[in-house]
């Protein structure tokens, strides 16, 4: 892609210039948030994972009950379409579902004329020889916005509804944090506001489990399970904010940033490595992080690399 | 408005017609449901309770921290140039505000350039010559979905986040109840998917406080007015469905429907009037409803013949 083209996006089965993608002000994907989506990376012009971002798209429109209709190998058809366009190989992609548009009332009607919506950037090439998208490791900071609860609106489905992650953000102005660290009403916690987190304490590595209101992350899966092929402990359970503060290692994942090492958290240094700087995880983006997380990282960068030794043409 | 002429809305500060109203598949309205609405009435050209629905718009911004910079005289000169480009005097509208297309981060920025958009549509004239817009008295059903507490989302916000609202009616398709009746994480009663709750019992109109996870509805405000001025005792408090299910009258309200009389919970009839039918209802819609939601109902039929009685140009 030259520099100065302008991004294609894919809107309701057609690629359309970035300037001129857009819905209408009746879809209810724009009215209600009514909308399931997928973030997901290119690699080498492989959807990475894409049978799990599949599935778990089909997860929330079944909790939504959008009944689309169109089958995954058409959605995957119309990603690489979509990078194709663009001539990208190494990509940021968003994939919304929405409910389109309906009479006007708010109970959904069976009949869906739905709405898909492919977002592509270019991002750096991933793996061994590529480079984190994050600019340091990051920052975390309890929050006082709650996550909302499975009983209101289940976690497991990944939808346009993200007000509770963005307030969430905007109480970080304070501390300047790069992510907000997220408790469920009961105090246990939960989640970052676009990412699942971890963290290693008494030599095994935890996560909270998929019982609270948690997104289950696709790298989250990714990094259960390579600690699972390495023999590295592993817990899911429930966790305070204190066993986070008090952890030798934590990291954050999604699949744009995917391990991203935690250097603070409530302004408390994380681990033995306090005379941490930024400088000096801008030559090293793991200089920062422990051993677990490092170990992590490095097989995941490998599975990455996997993905460029590949022909593209396979598309898993 | 001729029956064949299409509506035109106003999008981002311009008149446009309703299948070319759209906004950018990068709008965080669409993105993340990351948008304030208010949903009002006009009557005789005349926009009901402007001033409050401003007011509320502006909290559910400030919620938000949507520092869009719009003063309310140009949102309602938008309006009220909807409403004449549509010939409607009598109509449906729905103001909304996002945040606009920014950078693709989830954390907002503060330098916000908001997308306002108005949508319209005809409505039947209102008062004591008009219609409710509703075909029947509402038949209630308490669901499972549980509202969002405040400490995830404030209720006092208007937001696009509406798949709380959207699961709860989900879930009636098995009852073919007109409305869910929504409780909070602790079992007490909060409202409608769409509607505030009234009922009336142990001679008194009561409706679930603002402490919990309830939007301060408009009408739900001049209804409780109402009461006061005729001194009917009023509780604002914290209910179980029990209560709801052996009340003498209930009622929902909102800015379309008005006051909607209730005429089963949960499949239990409500007061004495056992035998009542949908096809009484169809020739006098009150006829179902009890002495105190009959009076209200007239009040404010009698509030909205005001507004026919007044220069439309007045508008506030």
């Amino acid at each position: 892609m030259t520099e100065a083209a302008e991004l294609r996006y894919h809107v309701d089965g057609e690629l359309v210039p970035a300037s001129e993608a857009t819905v209408s002000v009746r879809d209810r994907g724009f009215l209600y948030g009514d909308a399931a989506f997928e973030t997901m990376r290119a690699y080498g012009g492989s959807i990475f994972n894409w049978d799990a971002h599949a599935d778990r798209l089909q997860e929330t429109c079944s909790v939504l009950q959008i009944d689309h209709g169109i089958a995954p190998d058409e959605l995957h058809r119309r990603v690489t379409e979509t990078l194709a366009a663009n001539n990208l190989t190494d990509a940021y992609i968003r994939l919304s579902i929405t409910r389109g548009v309906q009479p006007g009332k708010l109970t959904p009607s069976p009949d869906v004329d739905p709405t898909v919506v492919i977002i592509v950037k270019p991002l750096p090439r991933g793996g061994s020889d590529g480079e984190p998208v994050w600019d340091s490791p990051a920052t975390l900071q309890t929050v006082k916005t709650k996550r909302v609860p499975n009983a209101a609106i289940p976690a497991r489905a990944k939808t346009h509804n993200y007000l509770n992650g963005i307030l969430a953000r905007l109480e970080l102005q304070v501390s300047d944090a790069d992510e907000a660290l997220m408790l469920d009403s009961a105090g246990y916690v939960t989640e970052g506001a676009t990412s699942n987190l971890f963290f290693v304490r008494d030599n095994a590595l935890r996560t909270p489990s998929l019982d609270g209101p948690i997104l289950p992350g696709i790298t989250r899966r990714v990094v259960l399970d390579l600690a699972a092929s390495e023999e590295i402990p592993v817990e899911e359970g429930s966790y305070r904010p204190d066993d986070i503060r008090g952890a030798d290692e934590v990291f954050l994942t999604n699949s744009t940033w995917e391990i991203r090492p935690v250097t603070r958290v409530d302004g408390i240094a994380i681990g033995d490595d306090t005379d941490y700087t930024p400088a000096n995880s801008d030559s090293n983006p793991l200089a920062a992080a422990g051993p677990v997380t490092t170990l992590l990282s490095k097989l995941f960068a490998a599975r990455i690399d996997a993905e460029y030794e590949e022909p593209t043409a396979s598309g898993q």
